[in-house]
């Protein structure tokens, strides 16, 4: 099977990289464009792969679809784990992929469960990504991993977790008692290369998790493990609505540094008052469940990881990006 | 059960109250609004219908959601067979479903497999109207049923089948090779009945239909069993994108008559030439199909409809409509 990935240097990228490598299945071959803003190597500030069995393909999302359609030409799955700001550079990357028959397409979603339209602006992007997926009738799977355990746990008093935490984390959503999927960001590739190697998956949306788990229960945990009280700074559904509303009045695009301010807003009125972060809301959106799909598969818990961030062995995300700023919510 | 329907009085409307009436449900209630912009009765001229079972009840789908709500309390299944013209007075009632604690929606789709987006200006807007429902979580099903065949036949020379025939079907879509699903009218009914009682279909779309056909096959039957040669008159690919042109540069909302002498460009060119109303395509969409649900179901076979139109016994539809006009096409 030959893979081909856009966006490999990002954490999703690379994540799916790794268990590329590390599955059973023959030979994969890793891809992504050369266009700077095609993908996110800017949120890492790192170079691209130099992995065994990863081949370095340049590409231009902007330049002529005939030449992405060459050099797509004999990929079985396209990968695009693309920068959140440049979701629509995928468009092209359709056409080219459906024009050089590629047998599947896993669009950039990789996020939380969240209905097609009206509530998170970057899935509103992703919806009509995928219906242009439809449209011209490419073999798909839209692949969701609810939230990255990585930005889940709040700072400690002492500071000694900051190594690993970052501000995007800060603050309750409401009274914190709504079940949510998290995920660990390197099991991410684990899924990937089980759901796209699975025909039972073609043409589905697929939901992989590792855990369920509220906000109150994420505070408890860390208490007891780290011994250390944890200041809990709820947010109120009155402060998260009145960011959605502001969300909502505002013009911005993916592309502007603000919007990441208020999507939080969105975040937290999806998953954490909404409740739309869970199997259930998935399976009636119509998602495939990897826990049924894959019964088997192996996961990082996530105690395990809060014990790693502990004993300092955790690992920041987003570490060199601008985009994510300090949020400041009365 | 206890079902609902706004619509009631249109073409779709009547063939669902049939369906559910014949049906060995234990028990259903009709209903449709009464405000006339919410139902397809201009279509017909005709009044409520008037049936044992049917419960007629008065609604203003532009009037206070909390009224809405009450009248649906109570409702099993509420189905929408509402005018096209105003797909999205479907909003209120959703909203009211949702907070009458309705156990199903049923859209007003029913019409031919379309993708989501761009493609068809009234399936866009059926998706908008999908979205909400599942933004809201209100549990659903989606019932399209291809083309009637009331609108397939092309008149006679002798003009014996004018009576039954309209100007929508004037004109064969490009080469006239490509294979599309055909329903009667009037076997609408008997699909939705098995489908709103069936927990498989819950929160899915289906595909109801009872014949795949070729335009070249319908006036090859045609010919042979009237014994009259008809004239065939290829609407152009470049004609027809031609048309699907103008209607994306209009602004035509389907509540204009002119609406809809556009959209027939569109659906020309989703059926005829790019072939979206097939199994294979709804499959691909996620449609469930009523050829696997119910390979018992019985309807009525288009040969046998040709055959009823040519002994007098032929049924025309939209017969007061104003909204069909001829349509010119060079």
């Amino acid at each position: 099977m030959r893979v081909s990935i856009i966006g490999a240097t990002g954490e999703t990228g690379q994540s799916i990289i790794d268990g590329l490598l590390k599955s059973t299945e023959p030979k994969y071959v890793g891809y992504h464009g050369s266009h700077s803003s095609c993908f996110t190597a800017k949120a890492r500030g790192a170079g691209p792969p130099k992995k065994k069995g990863i081949h370095i393909v340049a590409a231009d999302l902007e330049g002529p679809e005939d030449a992405l359609t060459e050099i797509l030409k004999g990929t079985d799955v396209m990968i695009s784990a693309i920068n959140a700001g440049n979701l629509m550079a995928q468009i092209p990357l359709i056409n080219a992929s459906k024009a050089a028959g590629v047998g599947r397409f896993i669009p950039c979603f990789f996020a939380t469960i969240v209905p097609p339209k009206g509530i998170l602006k970057l899935r509103d992007i992703k919806e009509d990504v995928l219906n242009h997926v439809k449209k011209v009738r490419l073999p798909y799977t839209a692949i969701d991993v609810g939230w990255w355990y990585q930005i889940t746990l709040p700072r400690l008093a002492s500071g000694r977790i900051d190594y690993a935490t970052t501000l995007v984390t800060d603050g309750i959503g409401g009274d914190g008692n709504m079940l949510s999927a998290i995920t660990d960001v390197r099991d991410i590739g684990t899924y990937v290369a089980r759901i796209i190697a699975d025909p039972r998956t073609l043409n589905h949306m697929v939901f992989a998790y590792n855990e369920l788990i509220t906000q109150n229960h994420v505070y408890d945990l860390l208490e007891k493990m780290s011994g250390e009280k944890v200041k809990r700074n709820h947010i109120s559904v009155e402060a998260i609505k009145a960011g959605v509303a502001q969300m909502e009045a505002s013009n911005l695009g993916p592309e502007s540094p603000e919007f990441y301010e208020l999507i939080r807003f969105q975040y937290w009125h999806s998953w954490a008052i909404r409740g739309d972060n869970t199997p259930e809301y998935a399976k009636y959106l119509g998602y495939l469940n990897t826990k049924d799909l894959y019964p088997d598969i192996g996961f990082i818990p996530f105690q395990e990881y809060v014990q790693e961030v502990l004993v300092g062995k955790g690992k920041s995300v987003y570490e060199k990006s601008e985009d994510l700023k300090p949020l400041k919510v009365e």
